[in-house]
């Protein structure tokens, strides 16, 4: 498969811009980028009629299973929010609900030019196979809280989970453990976790230091902050993802840069929540690992990474009153090659021979594209994720000129529809 | 002209959504909002098809003939990027540039459902003639710097702006005085151009304490805030705009206050040239007339009041650390009823009969619009701009399904692609 006559914004530092280019795939990895040159003619070839390539973007936290709770509930703090409205939702959910609103989740998130995604939540079986027949990239954590009578059953979920589908779908999904947060985990509930993911060489996606209270209760029931309280616990001695870290405590830089700990940034859901701003900044000039995360539909109110993106580069220079932070290389490498980083993949986030074919077409034909002096500019403070036009994931097309290739959506539609009433009613 | 069944966000406090409903145009002016009902068959009628009607938004901020200056220059502080960037390019700035730079933002903006903007910028008869041609309401100011050998030519440039253009366009330009901020104007320049203003009972439209900077070299400088100088010299004596407001001093909030001054927010210029966040709930708390500003495209780098209200429910929840500021209703209301307050208009910015029909209607269509449970929060926290349908100014239809019936995209495109080499060989 050949894309020819595209812009390419590889992500990558030494050469960011290639114009007038082809790239070619072959099976799923890409083969060439390459300035002008014969196109052989028994090719797949995608025009890109002047468009712009760019890596596809990876959301490093979410909970697509809540996408049918989006808008339900706005403008409340998180505890609130959980307790009140979320939580007692939750409680209705059925496998058949998070299929459904998996499916909606990720056809948003290719919409957007989403092409893997992290996740932690319920009936997470059900996110697998939609992850598996869409055609995206996941790595899925089944959600823990504990104890209480049903909290071993969930971690033998978590178990049964990694063994049927980490590696699954040509390698596409894999599995995590998913401690909720401190604020829902014991201390020896967080242990008997990290005992398990440690002994299946799994990662651990898990909430930390969201919000202050978080961060005060922490301290107030164990004396340290809730990532020296992941640290001590054992869950840091395989890959950690951390959701949020909004308020880390002076040593935990430490703990993080010792055990490699990436951080999820979730810029949007952080400010609906009132939570705050993520010292993202300060993440990066630390070496740690950064990637963005959109968090759940419900907290968001969108599952793009784009919004996330454009969000981070703008409160982070209004926040420390400088214009030069997070420049428009920053965000769109966190957006690609930094949540590649943070998930642990070093195959897809960017744009060169070698790597995955992950790899997202965005159209520059609006008023609000004109004129174009900088791709790299023009994707973070210009672009708008309804710019996308074609998808590729893992070498296949999955959106071609805006048409989704594997979801039926039409039937999906008129299923939230129903469940959404389903639930109403109940 | 009817739209029926259509879901009507009115921006109204009592009533804000009328579902399943038509509503009723007559001339320029929206006749009924009715639910059900039979529609006479000699009726022209849009299908609602279950979308979105809300009022059409208003930029209270904008120099549209920068347009071609859309990321021309990223990631720098605002002096340093006016000094070494932009007033260069102004420079070369020629009638015909800014007439096609005005067509662009105002296609920009019209696709993006804005129906009303306030400029201020250079060659203001071209911006009046693209904003006459194309159907939207404008309020124009020249942009006035002095004393120098041309600051006279141009305040008279402002009063021949005045003459011809206050009131054409059957009503829908009006003409404005635009002092350029304290910090380009001499506090007798200023004087003089009050003294003009308020004799032909003119708007003023300023920038006016920006940035840290602008205040401390005010205080410096005159002893006194940018604000209160705007008030001493006289600004103040009919209708103003001020744009930014991100650092009042203590006192300016009563100036403010006494003298009705209109706070043109601009939440995403603000951030992007790191001046930081402007207090905005402070000014809707103490009764302030707020609206949303885009400012230019070269700092924004779009010019979608959607994405300002997105922003700015969004950041003043983060910075205030408070999940119930800047909610859902106030961020509608604010790009819509509050700025028409702003801009001095009683006749816009609400959907109920005896307004003017600035109406836009938004697709429902996409996954990130489903599931909707309330169209408010729908459209603050889930939308995109580019779910902007049909667009209706003054009663006539200038965008249906997408389609702009007032400007030829084409040429314009081509002409876009033809001054920006011109400007670029200079």
């Amino acid at each position: 498969m050949i894309i020819k006559d595209v812009t390419v914004v590889t992500a990558d530092e030494q050469n960011p811009v290639v114009k007038d280019a082809a790239i070619t795939i072959k099976g799923n990895i890409i083969e060439g980028i390459t300035q002008g040159g014969n196109i052989p003619s028994d090719e797949h070839v995608i025009e890109g009629n002047g468009r712009i390539a760019m890596p596809g973007m990876l959301n490093c936290h979410t909970h697509v299973g809540m996408t049918l709770f989006r808008g339900y509930a706005d403008d409340m703090p998180l505890m609130e929010w959980l307790r009140d409205k979320i939580w007692p939702l939750e409680d209705k959910l059925t496998y058949d609900i998070v299929y459904c609103a998996s499916l909606l989740g990720i056809l948003e998130m290719i919409k957007a030019g989403v092409t893997s995604f992290a996740d932690m939540y319920f009936f997470m079986d059900a996110t697998a196979k939609a992850a598996a027949e869409s055609g995206v990239r996941a790595s899925l954590a089944r959600g823990l809280q504990g104890p209480d009578e049903h909290s071993d059953e969930r971690l033998e979920e978590n178990v049964r989970l990694y063994n049927e589908w980490n590696g699954a779908g040509d390698g596409r999904i894999s599995v995590m453990f998913g401690p909720h947060a401190v604020y829902t985990c014991s201390r020896e509930y967080l242990e008997k976790v990290a005992n398990v993911a440690y002994k299946l060489h799994a990662g651990v996606h898990m909430h930390l230091s969201e919000t202050r209270q978080e961060v005060e209760g922490c301290i107030r029931e164990h004396g340290i902050s809730p990532i020296r309280l992941a640290y001590e616990a054992g869950l840091m001695q395989n890959r950690m993802i951390a959701a949020h870290c909004v308020y880390p405590q002076e040593d935990d830089i430490e703990i993080m840069k010792d055990n490699d700990v990436r951080v999820a940034y979730n810029p949007v859901s952080n400010m609906k929540l009132g939570s705050g701003f993520c010292p993202a900044s300060m993440y990066i000039k630390e070496g740690i690992k950064l990637g963005f995360g959109t968090d759940g539909a419900a907290s968001n109110n969108n599952l793009s990474v784009m919004k996330d993106m454009q969000f981070a580069a703008l409160t982070e220079k209004g926040r420390l009153e400088d214009p030069s932070v997070m420049s428009a290389h920053t965000a769109l490498y966190t957006a690609t090659a930094g949540g590649a980083a943070a998930l642990g993949m070093n195959d897809v986030g960017a744009l060169r021979p070698g790597m995955k074919a992950d790899i997202v077409l965005l159209d520059i034909d609006g008023p609000h594209a004109r004129p174009m002096y900088d791709p790299v500019s023009h994707i973070v403070y210009s672009a708008k994720d309804s710019d996308v036009d074609t998808v590729i994931i893992d070498g296949k097309v999955v959106m071609e000129h805006k048409d989704i290739k594997t979801i039926d959506a039409e039937k999906l539609y008129y299923e939230v529809e129903r469940l959404v009433k389903e639930i109403e009613d109940r």
